[in-house]
């Protein structure tokens, strides 16, 4: 047994995971078709520098980070908004807004190993640049809602927010950028008394603490009533109030246009990346306790990397994560069955033929295998039935000479002899 | 303008270059269908050591290879084969025999970036595994031509060559595998000087230097002709015979199955990668001085990585190289075009039913931008028409008083008022 395997956190998806994956890229590209999102392609390997830079301490702290050959400290990529955000502020400055962007790819994070938590995950990502209105974020959610319909999710929600309502507080209570970086890292992980600790030792005022209590308790599904709890609660805070309302324009786009999204509205959610500054919001399945997918709007990011201020809402969705949710809900993917045909020359002077015979069939779109171990036909066919294949095209001497072969149905047991040119109609029939 | 950039070698691709590779992708993955070649997904990050075993001394030299913070030396991967052939020692190591692999995606070489030539590269990957016999090595063939056809490709060409033939001479010789594969490196660059005259301070015969001399000259499109030529060159060396004979039953099969590849023989043709031991090919455009794609026999590969021994053989194909010979022979990705409509609101009265026209496009399949930017109708207008959209839905409250929009054809410059549940019919129209 050999003594290489995969490292620690990374895994080897076999064909029928992978046929899963690759099914549920295909459907966040054809829901980003849908929505208008041209795809791109950025690099796993990015400079240090610009993907820590507003990742958050978490984030940071666990990304693959090395010196490569040339002596520049790089990283793989933890998320794609930093090299979107880069894209934007270099490429596509130019760029008449709004522009929709769609990438999808792998990404690194070393977290410690757990369902549905690995080192090496993948991601799809829709980021729409330019729009610092409500549809925007609203189009994010829906084309969200889209893509897990899509991919046959029978039972998932959304968990919304808005990190301005919490922020407002913050800053009016003049708590700097970087505590208040600190103060949203433990609300994201639900740590509110250290949180509000925090705010406290910060020298927040009693009033402010008491909002704060309130508010992280201030969630539930009745999606309007909250918000409106929500702003009752920060009512001496205007830009708070300001948040809250921008969050109840969104949420009312989204249903009202009559996406059936099942909702709740959290107002002491926060997410773990620095670089939100509105609409938060994060998808999940009930009886999984893990996300699988989240976003929201960034306002300032493309400033901070050098771009002019442009407005932007996105959303990043866990490929396989998607994937565990179906395999868990028992979805299968919505994929067309095709026929299997296994082509075996009776003897190695047939060989050629069953060559010219397998490439007639593939030319009109049937997946064929041929005979490539010099088997013994008994064995052969044992070996097709094994793997479930449709038929076998048996390739003999005496047959060929009336331009014919042994056509064999292998679930029905049953052959017949046909003209070469008639196998494919035998076939579909 | 932001100081931020892509590393040097990397590289986005924009949604034009994002949608060929997609395309080249998909074409892999519907002729590994076709062939039989079941989808698996395997890490970026490996074990270096892993990486490194048989990859040969020019490609361990430029591997991205750090320590991740468990202090693992782990690399990214320069190429699919050491990771398949450590799959088939492990997890797949009771399936039976043959059994055919597809992979593909990005992989990593700190090479000096020129024309073609990148850090970041995409490959697609087909192995069969467990035959020895030539049959596999020409579906191998076969599926490579099929790929290059498929993707559109007018002209490209294959060069083939078995490095069994150079390397029984120097087993003869009592060269030892060290400096086998130090030989077969400056074969592969064209250093046949320098090849022979290692070969020579190795102790070699006169006899086996005039027969390299010969050898490295013997090559040309009269493919069954070289190879007669390579066996007479080589007849005092039993397992060279055997080699070429091993070539000729390949391209044997390959031909007279009907596959019309324009190759090539050449006696000399070594591959950088240590790990082959039978027939090697490369598939180039003769316009470009790039490689398309290439691979070979490995036989002992899975046994090295502590396997059974397991005769397996491959291809990997570049697809962003596969991008550049279309771009450069001008062919055009073979993709439905279809219909891209924008839904603007008048005002912001209209957002939620020009969400709901949205969606109800979307489900009938047609791409759908929705205004998001709250501009003038006429700025809108202006933009859909830089963006080369087919129609523009205009939703009014007057025309939404009799269930109608304003469908406008932007290229033709007409609009019609047209009841709600006939923009889908008018636009098919």
């Amino acid at each position: 047994m050999s003594e290489f395997k995969t490292l620690r956190g990374m895994r080897d998806l076999l064909p029928e995971d992978a046929a899963t994956m690759t099914y549920i890229g295909d459907t966040a590209r054809k829901v980003a078709r849908l929505y208008g999102y041209k795809e791109i392609i950025t690099p796993v390997v990015e400079s240090y520098e610009l993907l820590a830079a507003k990742a958050g301490d978490e984030v940071r702290s666990r990304m693959f980070a090395f010196k490569d050959l040339g002596g520049r400290e790089v990283a793989l990529r933890p998320e794609f908004t930093a090299s979107v955000a880069r894209l934007v502020a270099t490429t596509l400055r130019n760029e008449p807004k709004p522009f929709r962007i769609f990438c999808t790819g792998s990404t690194y994070r070393y977290d410690e190993p757990q369902r549905g938590r690995y080192r090496e995950f993948w991601q799809s990502d829709y980021e729409l640049i330019g729009s610092n209105r409500p549809e925007a974020d609203a189009e994010i959610l829906m084309a969200t809602n889209s893509l897990m319909q899509d991919a046959g999710l029978k039972k998932f929600a959304m968990k919304t927010g808005h990190v301005g309502v919490l922020r407002a507080i913050l800053a009016e209570e003049k708590i700097d950028e970087k505590q208040q970086n600190a103060i949203m890292q433990l609300m994201d992980k639900k740590e509110y008394d250290d949180a509000i600790r925090m705010v406290e030792n910060a020298g927040a005022t009693q009033k402010c603490l008491t909002t704060l209590r309130q508010l992280v308790q201030c969630r539930g599904n009745d999606i309007f009533e909250i918000i409106n709890r929500m702003k009752e609660l920060v009512k001496d805070y205007e830009k708070s109030v300001a948040a809250a309302e921008n969050l109840e324009e969104i949420l009312t786009l989204v249903t009202e246009s009559g996406c059936k999204i099942d909702m709740s509205v959290d107002a002491g959610f926060a997410r773990g990346l620095e670089y939100y500054t509105g609409m938060v919001f994060e998808v999940y399945v009930p009886d999984l306790d893990i996300a699988l997918g989240g976003g929201g709007r960034y306002d300032r990011l493309v400033e901070l990397f050098g771009g002019e201020p442009t407005p932007a809402t996105g959303v990043a969705h866990g490929i396989d994560r998607i994937m565990l949710a179906m395999q868990a809900q028992k979805t299968v993917p919505d994929k067309e069955k095709t026929k299997t045909v296994f082509v075996v020359p009776i003897k190695d002077e047939q060989k050629t033929e069953a060559l010219k015979i397998a490439q007639m069939l593939r030319n009109v779109g049937i997946s064929v295998e041929v005979e490539v171990m010099g088997r013994r036909m008994s064995k052969a066919l044992e070996d097709a039935d094994r793997r479930k294949l449709d038929y076998a095209v048996i390739v003999g001497e005496k047959e060929l000479k009336e331009k014919s072969v042994v056509l064999r149905d292998l679930a029905k047991r049953q052959q017949n002899t046909v003209k070469i040119e008639k196998i494919t109609d035998a076939i579909k029939a």
